[in-house]
């Protein structure tokens, strides 16, 4: 039963996986009796396409929980008209029609709209290097890239892995889960991008440590036949080094499918991207892009930024779709904060709001706190460390993004900042935060709270932090911590004194020479540097203390 | 070495675990030279009071994890004098001095203040029934109640635990691990008092389903002797039935220890806490009160209420410091949410803000809006049901409270939706929310979005929920969920129509009689009602699905 009545409206739907099928369902949800045609060029609708990574490793065992819907069940399900296998090749805005190709019959036909919406997503980038046809280098974007991959790792014992980012990481720990020997190379001086160099080094760690040969600052320049039988491709270093391996996974990055949308005369960024108002319109206002394609403004800089992730996809489609049938009345798109998320092995890591990178790329004036903690009450079993970086302007103590490692708990401190983050929150309110607390849970005072502590104490001048061990004479350096826990992990050039011995070896320390306190988690340092300052000292204490610094600590691989 | 200079300032503390330790840290911290005593009653300082349970179940094995501070390591951290084993008897306002009697000596002292902090705590609550003084019959609040209880359950076989609130569960859930026979007797028609009735049921089925004699509704009215040698003691219900058991915890609430504050003439409120201002100012400007003594201005309601928790306590603390050393500069303490959390067995249940109890208490206007979603990616391993029920008011869509129960992740739907109420944040805010997504930590959608989604669209009038089945006839109740679905857990009454059928199954359903649709979760029968809805049927989705609603289950013991 197509619909009987009349279409309220006809809309057209370019590109069906998260913030397509998104708007489908949603504008099916407020209207019925509109006419809505999803074009998809792949054969799948709606896939889980964040689970290719885990289905690779074998965590997700069973292929089928990957496609969370069918051309059929959408069709059935939301009453549209699915195409899939079907290419959009071109736009003409003068008579609202768009030009599709069925590309298993090489059919061409024309859909009329009212209503458009490109939400077409975003390609592996695969730049021309000399080798990089091979048939061993492969992507992952789609069900039949994972198959492939899947297929391909199969009769390898090595693989390559091109990018560090949040699917390069992924993958990865994947491959080596599955037994692989696995290469990382990544251009960048740090693994993961997205975030600060200080807190993606511990990620770094973990890779050696589990055994990843892993070269950061380090391009492929080209690739070549290798001569071993069973590691048939070289990739070659900007180093000059050669890597052998079975397969080589190319993971430095996306861009924007917006060819369709240029040649249709919409206004792009300059980095390429479709650029949007707050209800996701175009420069032709019948005409809405989301998802990877387009960039919104930001919620703090208000310029046009891309976050290729599923979550704001899927609520961009939710947007869209309110606006064509209530109008003004749709809740607008507050803009993206850039929340990510990232396993790698036992450590997890995420970024939500701005970095320091961005901030000094923005030239703005901020503070950086940082703090370790544990993910729940440290007296009861299976606390993981949890090491968190908050970034926050000096002025109106606004907090403006936040960072963390660690083990279990680190997605509920981005979250918990995250949404510190859409309520405007500043440094004061996180010393106040009531979170839950019970033993399995959380802490007292919980590391959250603890972040908010140590930026008000540092906006209020009670304690003056260093981010880094000084390398220059002429400093006293004072290891707060226990005997026991110096000795286990000594600081090289430090004196311990334990902070319940500090008050009376302050005879044995000069007061005319700087002093830097530091311990295992920031917070003793912080309390020996209270005592210090208030007895005539000039002291810093060292935020996060030995182990929010990985090059305090030994890494070797684990056994 | 104690204070070679003059002492800035005299300031006692009475009480030293939770809130009383956390003043007299942060009072050093701000001030090197003041002179700080800390009395406490009892022998143990700074311990941790909400880990008690864990370490009579035996989680916690180690006893030593539970004593964070002991006086002397206090002294020496801190370099202040603390008085265990001491009672506060009196304080004269008039000369400042509180008179203290040495428990162990006898010996009586006089300590001059400057400024007074009283952080007493509270106790529990043992009501004047016959034989409540019998030996079997234990309260939890100090180490030493800890050993008692600990060393009393070891020798027998069966427990009555009286209260069913946080304290209660924890003991029942802690001594079903040991293997005990254990009773559960709660005077209100649900457990956790502190939830809605709706969201306690599930756990009053997890006690059940775990083996406990659950009796809600019911007092102990007396204890008598029993005849049998190992299980001594026998509870008389209001119900005439008679509970024998080898020991008796009582967990039905504490009382505020606020004795020493009413003799001194200061204001207390009609529930007897010490009333203090934002600064934890009592009716007299140089004494504070904090903790479980006192109730300080709600948040939302601005009336005086008192939360008896951990972390609180802890951050009134540093504000009483505060403004001890600080003055008007010091961060007041905003209120308390009301956040907590318990683990029963395999579920987790909590709230945070206000809850519809008091809502209608408060003749408060308010929608209710109830969810259930995974606590990751459904289609990766290991993802589990949360139920969210989410309280907002009409007009300005501002979230008033919120409470969740199920599996991993409880905490920090909790903990985001405390933050959000920090932030006064809105039914629409939470739309946008952006978490942190990855497989193994979340969903594209998380279900505090989707609190988000189903609120807003209640308040668009999209949507019209019913929290519980119609009972009344004339309705026409439709199950859409699929037919493996609806048959291995049906619904009494309903007809299955899966919502891909069901837009063909129009012409089978009255236009005249009203519908309900019902699914597992509340999604399906949302996405059947709007269908529905715009084909001119009044039509309303049940809440949050099958899983929402207890009574809808089936309950048996688990294998």
């Amino acid at each position: 039963m197509l619909n009987a009545k009349t279409p309220s409206r006809r809309v057209v739907i370019i590109g069906g996986v998260a913030g397509g099928a998104s708007a489908a369902a949603r504008l099916r949800r407020l209207d019925e009796f509109a006419q809505i045609t999803l074009v998809e060029r792949g054969p799948d609708v709606s896939f889980a396409n964040c689970g290719l990574p885990y289905h690779i490793g074998g965590e997700i065992a069973d292929r089928s929980l990957l496609t969370i819907q069918t051309p059929a069940s959408l069709r059935s399900l939301l009453h549209i008209d699915v195409r899939a296998q079907t290419e959009a090749t071109h736009i003409d805005r003068s008579t609202r029609t768009v030009t599709v190709v069925d590309l298993r019959s090489g059919q061409q036909s024309q859909l009329p709209y009212d209503h458009l919406i490109l939400a077409p997503g975003a390609a592996p980038l695969r730049p021309s290097l000399p080798g990089i046809d091979r048939p061993e280098i492969l992507t992952l974007r789609s069900l039949q890239d994972m198959d492939r991959i899947k297929h391909a790792v199969e009769e390898v014992e090595s693989v390559l892995v091109i990018g560090a980012g949040f699917i390069g990481l992924e993958m990865a720990e994947q491959l080596a889960h599955l037994g692989k020997r696995v290469h990382v190379v990544e251009l960048q001086p740090q693994v993961l991008p997205a975030l600060d160099p200080d807190m993606a080094a511990p990620l770094a760690q973990e890779l050696v440590r589990q055994g990843i040969a892993l070269r950061l600052g380090t391009a492929i320049v080209s690739f070549e036949a290798s001569e071993r039988p069973h590691e048939p491709v070289c990739a070659i270093t900007s180093h000059g080094e050669r890597i052998v391996v079975g397969a080589v996974i190319l993971s430095i990055g996306v861009v924007p499918e917006s060819r369709l949308g240029k040649e249709a005369g919409l206004a792009l960024t300059p980095r390429g991207h479709i650029a949007v108002n707050a209800y996701l319109q175009t420069s032709d206002p019948l005409i809405y892009a989301l998802g990877d394609v387009c960039a919104t403004p930001d919620l703090f800089t208000g310029e046009q930024t891309n976050v290729p992730l599923g979550g704001p996809a899927n609520r961009q489609g939710r947007t869209c779709a309110d606006h064509i049938v209530l109008g003004e009345k749709a809740l607008p798109y507050p803009g993206s904060l850039g929340t990510a998320i990232v396993r790698v092995f036992a450590l997890t890591a995420g970024v939500t709001g701005l970095s320091e990178k961005r901030l000094r790329a923005l030239g703005r004036d901020y503070r950086v706190t940082l703090v370790a903690g544990s993910s729940h009450a440290s007296y009861y079993p299976g606390a993981e460390s949890v090491t968190l970086k908050l970034l926050w302007d000096p002025q109106s103590g606004d907090v403006l993004g936040a960072q963390a490692y660690g083990g279990a708990g680190v997605d509920k401190r981005l979250d918990i900042l995250a949404t510190a983050l859409r309520g405007r929150l500043t440094i004061d309110d996180l010393v106040h935060l009531e979170l839950s607390y019970a033993p399995p849970f959380g802490s007292a005072k919980d590391v959250v709270n603890v972040a908010g502590f140590a930026a008000t104490n540092q906006r209020d001048e009670l304690v003056r932090p260093v981010s880094a061990l000084p390398t220059e004479p002429g400093i006293q350096l004072v290891d707060v911590r226990g005997a026991a826990a110096a000795q286990e992990l000594p600081v090289e050039g430090a004196r311990n004194i334990p902070l319940a011995a500090l008050r009376d070896a302050l005879p044995t320390l000069e007061q005319g020479m700087p002093v830097v306190t530091l311990c295992a988690h920031g917070k003793t340092s912080y309390f020996a540097a209270r005592i210090l300052a208030q007895h005539g000292y000039n002291v810093r204490s060292l935020a996060g203390g030995v182990y929010a610094h990985p090059e305090l600590q030994p890494t070797k691989p684990s056994a």
